[in-house]
């Protein structure tokens, strides 16, 4: 179908690697996109930090500028699509974008984590929309699955690898017995890893998405901030061997779930059984699954970033929005609100553990540990017990029941304290 | 949020396993999703076959009804909602619906699968909606995920795990030895499958899905008698045995793929890769990965039927459609129509296969088989020979290199006809 539509026109905020793929893609795939909404979209202005920087493909540099008003205060500019990252002054330019009533596209896990809510709010205020499938998940579709496609459900947990740095660390750690350094370096030189790798490997990038899923699924402000989270940095290669021995995959998890009126939301290292798909996710892939009351378990599986992942996401988005702005509509998905969340302290967690605690390799020691685990009503389901080779140590492995973290750490702390015939290496929990 | 704005009218045909569960939870649910979408959904009307029967669950007697005018005709009904499934009357019913000026949601992959370009073409028209997310894959969002989020991309091939019976079968085949006749006999007590299963096993019901996914990824109308259809019924236990030993699952899959301006359309048993995920969808799951020219590939996994999860797939398209006829908003998602389908003749299908052959064990018979499949152009990447024990036969099991299928089948009809030493018991067709 043709179109006698006027155009949308685009003010496009970064041309780094997915700007420059949106851009590219915009251009390359105009007729296409206008067969398929019915009205051109034209990119107008594009934001760059540097006009004179050689560019990898063809773009008109007459659009090009430092100054971002050139796009915030252009009338003729409908949808804004941010592509900066980070904090600021991306949040500036977003809430100025909408406030000037202007569409918005962003792909910014960071400012959705950190005022999703407000943003939102903000948008609803000047009918337009704001929209983020880019910021979790890369070209996985899951936050409009979550805002449309799965809205009949109440939504009990969500179980995501959402980190694909992570991912493809863990996945070289267990499949090849590589160290996290040696693994980590592998990344960095294949580009799936920042020179500063804090962000992935400490989980806050998943916590930051985490805080997005978590605030569709359940209808509440959620912040980064609400997340518990461990880094993968005190993984080692004995952990991977026993938890293949035990059936496990190890998975940096984040996990968000509904329960007794508060929510659990954390990142951390956890074992996953090898039956189920999420162990088999591997490499930079991300999967996030979903619980509902009425649709069970879904699981949504694909690439976690990159440019043209990434980009396929923003598109989609502004291609959305367009429409919205092209048949003068507000689209008003999904802005139930419920009560501030009330994140479930990490203490009252109750989850199965593994355990592997290094012992001086005597008799009694193994009975003296489980008595303390007994006083505190840890209930152990099976023990592993290895000779460490050339040292009077022992390494012992214990799979707990179901838990409450409190009681485990207390009767870790006294184990290790108390008796010092003992160190506990290693606590990881247990995906149900 | 509150809302003062008019409920909308709801008509519901058919009260069965899926339109129970439709009415339960619209009327448990109504007044979360009337703060979720900004009104309440009215359930005015539910047609019946008999208004006698009785029902498991408490619903009001005056709502229902035996004649379809008192929905399709009812001023008051702005939204229909048909589960009945069939041809017809259903769709006469949609199509009544829709020129009453009704939106349309269906879970009818017979009706979406032969008519769904044309109902799709007569929404338009009246502009109204015609939303069928409940006719592919139960709970399982795919619909809407190819309609917007995966709009960016083009779409170069869909694959798919769609039917639930046939899955458990082949799983239970493969994972528990149980022939085909007893595994068919378990999912009938189990439920899974229906009393005449010739839907299921002979890939009929794949077929429909196939061609909605296939109209709507490719954007032209296909129907269900363009796809190329072989059942699961001919599988035998030696297929299974081979399968796992050469590292592959066997599982119905459904194909659709762009090629050379054709589209290969096929619903068959295929050997699938261990490492893929596609050969780990067990048991009733249904699962659908998509392949775009951006975003790679992206799999959705789920629950493919059962009354929970398609109540949540036809309740969340009775959200949207309310929320566009609460904002009298007609949205035209992806209407992008190209020239009609040419599918790919089954003989132009280059693929690599499976072969199982009876032989005389006697010498020269593996070469005599080799020399024909070479003059054919079909070169061997593997071949196992074993003697079946207390015959005179040998079975041997070759893997082709990727070849036309054409010649393929020439050449073991020679293999059959000219030498009279061999029997061709199995071709199984391998996804890459």
């Amino acid at each position: 179908m043709g179109s006698d539509r006027a155009a949308i026109g685009i003010g496009l905020l970064g041309l780094g690697v997915v700007g420059s793929g949106v851009a590219r893609i915009l251009s390359e795939k105009a007729q296409v996109y206008e067969r398929q909404i019915g009205c051109p979209l034209q990119l107008r202005r594009v934001l760059v930090r540097d006009i004179t920087k050689a560019r990898g493909f063809d773009i008109d540099p007459s659009l090009l500028t430092t100054n971002p008003a050139d796009v915030l205060d252009d009338p003729e500019i409908q949808l804004v699509i941010e592509v900066i990252g980070g904090d600021e002054p991306a949040y500036t330019f977003l809430r100025a974008a909408m406030q000037a009533g202007k569409f918005a596209v962003t792909g910014n896990k960071e400012v959705m984590a950190k005022h999703g809510g407000e943003l939102l709010r903000l948008a609803r205020q000047h009918n337009v929309d704001l929209l983020y499938e880019a910021s979790v998940g890369g070209g996985i579709p899951i936050i409009a699955p979550l805002k449309r496609d799965l809205l009949a459900n109440d939504i009990m947990s969500v179980s995501a690898i959402i980190n694909g740095t992570t991912n493809y660390i863990l996945t070289a750690m267990s499949k090849r017995g590589v160290s996290f350094a040696d693994a980590l370096a592998e990344a960095q030189t294949l580009g799936f890893a920042e020179p500063d790798p804090t962000n992935d490997v400490e989980g806050i990038d998943a916590a930051y998405k985490l805080a997005i899923l978590a605030t569709l699924s359940f209808h509440v402000d959620v912040h980064p901030d609400d997340v518990y989270r461990e880094g993968i940095t005190k993984l080692g290669a004995p952990d991977f061997e026993y938890a293949r021995e035990l059936g496990y995959a190890i998975k940096l998890l984040a996990l968000a779930r509904r329960r007794d009126g508060a929510v659990e939301l954390r990142v951390h290292p956890s074992l996953v059984p090898q039956d189920q798909l999420l162990a088999r996710v591997d490499g930079v892939l991300n999967a996030v699954e979903i619980e509902g009351d009425l649709m069970s378990r879904v699981l949504f599986q694909g690439p976690g970033a990159g440019s043209l992942p990434t980009t396929s996401a923003v598109v989609a988005d502004a291609l959305d929005a367009a429409v919205s702005i092209s048949n003068n509509v507000y689209w008003p998905h999904s802005f139930r609100r419920e009560d501030g969340v009330k994140p479930l302290p990490i203490g009252e967690v109750r989850s199965r553990y593994y355990l592997r605690i290094s012992v001086v390799d005597e008799p009694g020691v193994l009975a003296r540990i489980a008595g303390r685990l007994a006083e505190a009503r840890i209930s152990i389901a099976s023990v592993l017990q290895k000779e460490i080779e050339g040292t009077p140590e022992a390494e012992i492995v214990i799979m707990t029941h179901e838990s409450r973290e409190a009681d485990l750490r207390k009767a870790l702390a006294e184990i290790e304290e108390r008796d010092n015939i003992a160190r506990v290496e290693q606590v990881i929990r247990v995906r149900p």
